[in-house]
């Protein structure tokens, strides 16, 4: 076995095919990210982008842009885009609103094409958006549908003759645990449910083949590994053999078959546009374009197999280096249930990852004791682990019993 | 009286007290910009903006900025500075999501806030997304609520005591009519009917004062007078009256008492925060309070006396030059019930309006024969009235009667 030094991480560098990636972020120097799996780095393309569709297509083209720019395609351009990355078809999947928005879009349209069924499915813990939108939907309908949140090992046998769909997260926020998306959506069929998958620690993270497996609908976000920006508009996907019959009650004008008839009764479009509502942000879904194509033009297995063996190298260090120091390791060695994140546990935690943060190496912290660390193989490099790794051991060994300055950096949130 | 000339025109502008206000815009060289109503114009200040939100805080600050610059209390920020130009309090307000998205929030928690009734009212030919949107509130409620639409002049009458809101849009998008906003409030609580009004074509335009008049609900949009950029953030309005009993059914997570908690249970924010569904547009919302914070710089009623005064002149115009030529005026010249844009009627009115935008003066189209002139005080001056209209008798004179021109951008969509 080699010997796991800095000189190690490097030499996977120096062979790793993706190398060249990390060229096309303007990560801040002396940085290393990992939380990208929360909101990813800028791209360089996205800054001249930005400035593009401010001074130009807005400032200099104004309402002509429509036209001349397109705009009034980008939900589906930028969606066919995104459907190449989850193993979908173009014209299934749309850019529009927020994840939580468009959660709730298919929730009750999946809802309604299961009349009959009262349950919806989904399991505690999970990602607390699509709890609340799920919740806000069975207040919204007064009984007709309850909500049952069943845990991850139970889930399989929840799934019955009563549930109308179920919601679940493929890779989860908080531990990176995945589910088995073809074995969860082949149960849901055979009892009859339909199934929402939340792709948002999926998509750009893992590999994805939401026709493959048969998935129903899906929604994802834009401003984690797609590196679309602070509130990137989402995502969603509905199986082309849903779209006939799929009705969505954010009939929006931008949904309707014929928007600027400007008529006054609601007749959706054909197709995916059917799901849309308003005006989607252009600024956005262009800026959110730039992420998707330079994630587009990446192998997706090499960026698993980096993702992987990068977890299974960060989880390695953890033992080899801080094992006196108390952490736990959440996250799965077995690779077929692990997404592209690694999970530590520690009492501590809050001020560890502060203390990390004050050294330029970012990840994030979930209550109550949680520390996530997030693998993008597209910007984020073997050696970055190691230096993260080994400020950690420094700052184990030296400013953990530093009681004064740990209570300062609790105080800093 | 005096001349209608274009030095008259421009003599006005030498005295206009708003005149400064148009440095602060980048208008493209050599136009005539009357289409504010659909996209407003980019502010100077919005192009450091941009560069600045997506360059510093996204990209050097990365998640960070979350806190540093304060991107958690956007959506609060902005909505407390658009109070300001609606008659509103702080924390009345949010910015958030698309208008369609907002007005469903609304109107859902409207038809709960008043349970028990069973009528939506609205007018037939509103903006289309409005009826959309509360004709998906219906098919979903599954004949709980059914909208019915009165025209305009009946609308006082039709509000009963089986209403449960009445959904109007302030300022109509196709002929700028405006609505008594005063006496069809007081008309709607007289019969114990909520009421929302849809500012899309108001919020910058004309002085509203929802409070005094004792408004329930609005919505509006932040991409027309305010200035936003295409796809901008919509807002919506709830009187702190109801803000205690308010349930929406977009129960996302920033709409929780407590978002990062990262509870199951949803548990609504105490206050206009419960309105909040999924993430923020962190880059539009930033462009969108460019606009806002020149706007709220402007004194709204120089705003409405120098748009009247536009919209008087620019009809005196048309009727003084262009009689000959089979305009309609469709606008009112009773300013009580005009909002900031003018409305004409004209067969040929889609080629005319070709043949304005080919020459850098845009209004818009609205199908069937209608031209639109929208004005925008703080960036258009009396003297392009002049010229809009000057050009027009050009096209009237010569170009139409030359059909292959015209042929030729009918064409060109």
């Amino acid at each position: 076995m080699e010997t796991l030094d800095r000189s190690y991480f490097e030499s996977l560098d120096q062979v790793d095919p993706l190398a060249e990636f990390r060229e096309q972020f303007d990560l801040p120097a002396g940085h290393i990210y990992l939380n990208g799996n929360s909101l990813g780095v800028l791209p360089k393309a996205a800054k001249e982008k930005a400035r593009e569709v401010v001074e130009e297509q807005w400032g200099q083209g104004l309402i002509r842009s429509w036209n001349t720019y397109d705009w009034i395609h980008i939900p589906r351009r930028v969606g066919d885009k995104i459907a190449g990355l989850i193993g979908a078809e173009p014209g299934e999947v749309i850019v529009a609103d927020s994840t939580s928005v468009n959660l709730f879009k298919l929730a009750a349209a999946a809802v309604k094409l299961n009349a009959g069924r009262s349950k919806i499915l989904s399991e505690p813990g999970n990602f607390p958006t699509d709890l609340y939108i799920l919740q806000g939907l069975e207040s919204f309908m007064d009984g007709k549908v309850r909500l049952v949140t069943e845990s991850r090992d139970c889930i399989m046998d929840a799934i019955d003759e009563e549930t109308a769909v179920v919601v679940l997260t493929h890779v989860h926020y908080k531990s990176g645990a995945m589910f088995d998306m073809a074995a969860i959506t082949a149960r849901a069929h055979e009892k009859g449910a339909l199934i929402i998958w939340d792709l948002s620690h999926s998509t750009g993270a893992v590999p994805v083949a939401l026709n493959q497996v048969g998935a129903d609908f899906a929604v994802g976000c834009g401003y984690k590994y797609l590196n679309g920006g602070p509130g990137a508009p989402g995502f969603l996907f509905a199986a082309k053999r849903h779209l006939a019959h799929l009705e969505q009650p954010l009939s929006g004008w931008f949904g309707h078959a014929n928007p600027f008839a400007m008529r006054d009764d609601y007749e959706p479009a054909q197709g995916i546009e059917r799901t849309l509502c308003g005006t989607t942000s252009v600024v956005g879904a262009s800026l959110l374009e730039v992420g998707i194509d330079i994630m587009a033009a990446a192998d997706m297995n090499l960026i698993r197999e980096k993702s992987l063996r990068m977890g299974q190298l960060f989880m390695e260090l953890i033992e080899l280096r801080c094992g006196q120091f108390g952490f736990g390791i959440v996250s799965s060695k077995d690779p077929a249930v692990r997404g592209s994140q690694v999970s530590l546990t520690h009492e501590q935690g809050f001020a560890i990852m502060q203390a990390l943060i004050a050294r330029n190496i970012i990840g994030d912290f979930r209550a109550p004791n949680i520390l996530r660390f997030g693998f993008t193989p597209l910007y984020v490099r073997y050696v970055d682990l190691w230096d993260c790794v080994d400020a950690l051991v420094d700052i184990m060994t030296h400013d953990l019993w530093n009681k004064a300055e740990f209570k300062k950096l609790t105080a800093v949130t």
